[in-house]
């Protein structure tokens, strides 16, 4: 499946009346496994490629090269379409452009800027700093431009429901919708009636980070991509610390069987019969 | 840790009277849960690199640059001192010393060079080949004279177990030795006559793959070092598994609380304290 | 200008009556200025990447991955169409297949598959070395397999003019037309008769390395691309030589003027004009 | 060379009574050119990185990791000890840790954080911005805290002169040097008296971007490090363009000889004669 046709599925679910959630991927073995469950959709969240790639916590240490790249390595592997939030864009209006350019180009099926002061400021060790709607609209309008292939969707991500009243939400929301976005992306919602308030200024479908409200009631109001958590990292730090815990304390290899994979699944994720008939082809 | 210290570390244990085992380490996580559970040793094979990495099995399809970049990404976030198989060098002896170069620089305690034909030779369909002794030891050579700080471990490696009889394969080692290598790597022991033959033919440090051995037994005759299989990668395979399972059939989050690592562990694992620590120090 | 628009640029070229040369392009600025004196082919050798990247002669030092993020930085800043040699395919058909996967990625527009023996084998001191008919056919088509733009280029290469009678370059150029290649490349061509019989056998455009021909006499052969050595590089070692001794002696950097673009050519290569009409649509 | 001796190359020029200018430098090549010609100290600049690599204006488009892998490009080749302003240390505290990081493992000598609010402030068209005294002191304790090279120079660079007037840009470099940085790095240095101010209130050495004034008079007052300006780029552009306009414009490839470094220099740079003994030791 080609990087277009990834995009034109996302944009499917977009404008259809399902809501989907993806799978949280962040290596190329996660994404093959999450594809042989079924999954559609991945998400590489900017935290879980901070844990991984950097064993840091979410503060705006990795960079944007880095980030591609991971994604690459996901994207190549399979037909999984991959979000991401992009964070702030990784800078000024200027560093949008070169983000959607290279995220792009790394084959993302869709991306979130958000309106965050990120990294955060010297002298703020308080709540979450938007920066001004203005600015937020500088860089959508950016990202949009900088955009080769239509079919990638960008949407405008905003945490003001975690810190301002929910008029001025609205009226940021309605200022990203101005911008041609292809929808917008709610962190930080709590409430019922604060999604009836933007659903009401828009009709660009949403997505939520994660919010405590039903699927059901999320669908009805526009919502067609929510995320749950990134629940698969701390399970795998659990399955790596029983083998690691395991086999330091004297543990025989062959007793791991029961809380592993078998090694046909491993041969099918790795493409082992692929590689085999290429030989055949190529090779011999 | 510095990477000198990480080199003498290991160099310590492969001139001691011990066995000592690594934990299999693929990311940056993966080194953390690692360190955190006890181990002082990781190993990152050019296989669990291909699989992690490319979703691929173990046809030597990864770059020496990317798993340079893999390796720096482990190194870079703790104490553990990190051994690889750097496959046959990347090439030739020009190769060899760039491999070398590339590894040391992204701070392997050790690495081992092997004598196979890699990748699989055209028409080649059976079992693995190997380069010839006087090869191989131009590529030991090449590898030993790349190295810049004298405390990183280079060893030999040889399949020759597989696929000759075992005075071919003592002659082999025994030809490898003279070189100047820090220690053989052995793939494919099976039997504790063939060690024995080995072990008098040099007295230089021995690793294992892996054996059906009693790690008493290859201990007492000069083994340091021995894998134990990867088995956490399908550990890790089976828990994304049953997350992705559990979450693409409608499962809520909510549920997988009793499969994952706590909360508190993660922020263990990034250094949550640590960054808090800084913010203060730098940031407010 | 996309990927694909570019790649059609070059098929083109291929199949029409004119011949064209690229310019020698190795880094982004490079190709800015070839852009900028008309030129809308490039080529990025192997050879040009490993001096300028490694400072390396052309052994097969770099990698598949860092030569397809060199090509990258290249593709990635304007509308010249790139085509490269990627020397053996970095491997065996497996490599190939992911050779092509990469550069396809990194945007090239074309790019050849040689087939000689890469990195040169334990013991050979003489000439080239050539793989038999049958692997090369079996590399290309693997290239050719692994292509996902049916737009993008591939080309196989031969040395055999180098080592064999012509008859058997015929045979082999034949073999290569037999797998679906979209050309052959022919190094080391030096005589109008080894032309005349490779075009007897083929109708597929040729590109040439360079020969001690005439242009009309290889275009009315059916050669569409020829390259022209790599003198860009010395010119710029004389350049950089120049520089350096004058200030390394003492010279003022005021006396360099004559010797250098002027600034207002410098802000039109880096695209200054763009970046501030964007600073006042985002940032203002 | 080891990246430690490096280091103290630069301390021992610090730490005399010369003043030193480096050459720019930018890639492999451009190294081992400087190096033929004598100098023993380069720089990379963020501004040359972002020409040369991305054809972009200085703006902070380059990602910290590109930039590192730049560096270490250029690091690996020869025995220049490479300097590098690091701007603003890729954004807040935190990030100005990782810059040290990642810059002393690509092997640098020495680099500069700077005081600019970088990338440019959504809605600054005017001159640069600085961050507070107390911010840099932050980001100057957070580079020095994460250097584990003791040997690594670490400078801290002020624009003040650019904006603000003389004492308080006194003030600035005196809180600079509280925190114990190896140097203070002047940008926009125009007048003797403003060097001599700065002087009577640090005796740390100093580094000029460029100045109109004599290098004895600079010298005599603590400056031991002078950028010349970056000319070699306009250099080598000037000569890339001839080059590609004799070609373009049908001329042929052997009559630039004349403008170009002889073969054996080519073959001096790429380290031919060391890779033939090298062939002679392991390939033979």
């Amino acid at each position: 499946m080609t990087a277009t046709e990834k995009r034109n599925k996302l944009r499917a679910v977009l404008a259809g009346p399902r809501l989907v959630s993806p799978a949280t991927v962040f290596d190329a073995l996660s994404a093959r496994v999450a594809e042989s469950v079924g999954y559609e959709f991945g998400i590489l969240s900017g935290s879980v490629c901070a844990a991984t790639v950097l064993a840091a916590p979410d503060i705006a240490l990795q960079t944007l090269t880095e980030f591609a790249d991971q994604v690459r390595r996901i994207t190549r592997v399979g037909n999984i379409a991959v979000f991401t939030d992009a964070d702030q864009g990784y800078g000024n209006a200027f560093n949008v452009r070169r983000t959607v350019e290279e995220l792009e180009h790394a084959g993302l099926a869709g991306l979130a800027i958000e309106d965050l002061v990120m990294p955060s400021r010297f002298g703020n060790n308080g709540p979450d700093e938007l920066i001004s709607v203005e600015e937020a609209k500088g860089k959508l309008r950016a990202a949009l431009d900088a955009r080769q292939d239509p079919s990638l969707v960008i949407v405008g991500r905003t945490a003001a429901l975690k810190v301002d009243p929910i008029d001025k939400v609205v009226a940021r929301v309605r200022g990203f919708a101005e911008t041609g976005v292809d929808g917008i992306f709610l962190s930080g919602l709590e409430k019922l009636p604060d999604l009836d308030a933007i659903r009401a200024a828009t009709k660009l479908p949403i997505i939520v980070g994660s919010a405590p409200i039903k699927r059901e009631e999320l669908a009805a109001r526009g919502v067609r991509f929510c995320l749950q958590g990134h629940g698969v990292i701390p399970a795998v730090v659990k399955a790596m610390r029983e083998v690691f815990t395991h086999l330091h304390g004297g543990g025989a290899p062959g007793d791991l069987k029961a809380k592993a994979a078998p090694p046909e699944e491993m041969e099918r994720l790795l493409g082992k019969a692929q590689y085999e008939k290429w030989r055949k082809e190529y090779l011999l």
